[in-house]
């Protein structure tokens, strides 16, 4: 039986996680919140989840390092900086970080990277997702995964794409941008949809989660996958074959 | 036969409402764009309606008040400073302003208000529009419109309770304001959404327009029963009686 | 404080029922389920909320007058000779039947019946639904309850202008009809819309629900409403004071 | 250039890709309409696109076997007798038959075909079409096409996994069943949506079209594309390169 380590055990990602590992056929190694030595549940665990908080991510990684335990990171709002620790750690143990643990989500972003190449550029993209009132940062980090889809499948990164929150005396929308909008309120899981709009039709992908359990699920599976695997950064595709 | 001045003849609007005429018992007693003598017109007709843009709304208000003739203006774009004139110029001769001419845009609006009055302010308010990729400005008139109407229902104004365009650490979603969020692609007329959003349900009330047509017939037939009104300043809720 | 008895108590309703009382300020006087005596209950509860089977109804009324105590029900499935058992016990006693306990719902209702009374013949009315997996009727009780709303605001009564289930060689739509479809899938608590089509416009009123307690709140809210109530028959409505 | 002749030159779609010729590089080699001689008009054209009614398809495929002539077929509401006719053309000629001529109705069945083969049986597919007041038949052409896109991704054909119009006691749903609902009102021009539910979550895929003219481009390409291909039943795919 796998035994899972999880930093960020208190938090509702955490405790769910927990209360999925025995359905699914794994353990629970232990857990940590902020403050705790990292050190002795990544020694104990086969296999580490992380969903915590940006500014401890360099302490889990390097106590995953040291114990040559893989780590999935779910935590959202990283950085360039994040990810290059990222990089830098997956030299050393498998790695997957994600800003979804949903098949549905992962399913849906290989949609939006096919559907992103087949389509010229003449189809414009938007990506739009609404959270729950309690969410404090915009967009989501599934949406900003969506996002790098569409302009993976568009040969650039989201990064060069990407326009933010329009508001005022915009101008004409640019060929070639992603509009990102974000809408917040009540006890919203997660809504996510991609909309490529074009002269007289419009196709839109869409996935919502009515439960958080969909994540928890998706993440002891993603973890359970990644403790046999070798040194490298991972993707949720790849749990999935894809 | 009562004959129709139209500002901003030559734009997308003003053609449509050109052709409308007919259909709905008007004639048409001329059009002016940028640049032309509004005056003339202004003696001709019985009513006008201004589509065109807020640099000219000064002089067209002016023309109106000196001929006696009452105006519909569904310019977009306005500031404080053109609904003050608006208001001066309401004073002398009827004046509708709408940033939506449609009747089910119209509807849309008092259902909005109905609803943010019944539900507390547990309820969090979002309002989410597309628009086609042309289109130069955000939030659009109607999403406005819209949300003067939800902020009504609250008993305060979309001033106060009004957030835009959210992007970066937002911090929780504060209680009491209404959230607003544009797309824009492809060659969508205009879609709007109000979402009324709880713990564990959501409403959600929306309006889409496949055809520009339907802001014309709604012009005119505001024009129509503009015709015969007294000076004050009118909203498209009149022209339905509502 | 008012003690609550539940019929149906081991049904995935009446046990949502149990959890909410303590929070809202009601208490348990007791529950049944299929085939107990409802007489004891009956006499031992300030009101009652019977969420079982249509095939019990007429025992859970007779219980109810015999021991004067007002019930609520919100069993789907009910027929014509259901309806009449309950406008008879509402000479007795106090009895709310609704086919959806949630505030948003009910507000939905309104808003739908006000729309269909507002908007002409010329505005075609559809309703669709999507359930989870396990539901074993269509179209739902609330669809129903929406089908009646818009059918009032036409000045009509559902049943003459119902039209289930298109498929085949259907004609043209009739104009006046109101046309209901049903999706079911996943764990979908209850999605519902009502859609108003025009010439070019479109406007659709929706509810989405992602969590069962929304029922059994509003369920228990409108007992410890009832409890108050003289004989006669009420809706949602009248707890919201609408 | 291209010489296109037009089964159904009056009808609404054939007027429309009359209409689009010039634009993408083609001519207008003559339309019939009912009654008419469909030979002449087979021997003048490079190709020939059908938007005329099932009765007349045995006809139309004589004379462009008779001709040589390729011919793209747009007619909805074929039986399985019509497929068969078609299927025995397609030795002669080519032969492109599709329930949808838009390039997004198109890319969405690949990607509804796609989600279908990753995901489980667990995940429960939906189709909900909805189309103006004035169509006679239900579920739509497009929606057909979509189902069987969906089957095909679950090794089943359509036919096997079909359930239309749940109306009444249903019982729960079959897993595997593929459940279809259509919706008319207004002057909707065609949107569908397939939905895969599972527990906790959703994915939604949808297209919309606002604007008749995106099935006449389509038509009008596939009849281009059509024109240089040797015998062979094609599909809109095809003209697409997938």
């Amino acid at each position: 039986m796998t035994a899972v380590g999880i930093y960020g055990s208190a938090g509702r990602m955490g405790r769910a996680i927990a209360d999925q590992l025995a359905d699914l056929g794994a353990s629970l190694a232990g857990g940590t919140d902020t403050g705790d030595d990292p050190a002795p549940i990544a020694n104990a665990a086969d296999v580490l989840v992380d969903f915590s908080a940006p500014s401890a991510l360099d302490a889990h990684l390097a106590a995953a390092i040291a114990a040559g335990t893989p780590i999935v990171i779910g935590t959202t709002g990283l950085t360039p900086a994040h990810h290059a620790a990222i990089d830098a750690a997956a030299q050393h143990i498998a790695v997957l970080q994600t800003g979804n643990t949903s098949l549905g989500v992962t399913l849906l972003g290989l949609l939006v990277r096919e559907a992103a190449a087949r389509l010229g550029s003449d189809w414009d993209i938007e990506i739009v997702e609404m959270h729950h009132r309690h969410k404090v940062d915009a967009p989501s980090g599934t949406a900003l995964l969506l996002g790098e889809m569409a302009a993976q499948g568009r040969g650039a990164s989201l990064a060069e794409l990407r326009v933010d929150a329009r508001a005022g005396l915009t101008g004409a929308r640019c060929e070639g941008t992603i509009g990102m909008a974000s809408l917040r309120g009540g006890s919203i899981v997660g809504d996510h949809s991609v909309v490529f709009a074009s002269e007289g039709e419009r196709l839109t992908l869409s996935h919502d989660a009515q439960d958080r359990g969909i994540f928890a699920r998706g993440a002891v599976k993603a973890a359970l996958w990644l403790a046999g695997q070798p040194a490298g950064r991972y993707r949720m595709g790849d749990v999935l074959g894809l």
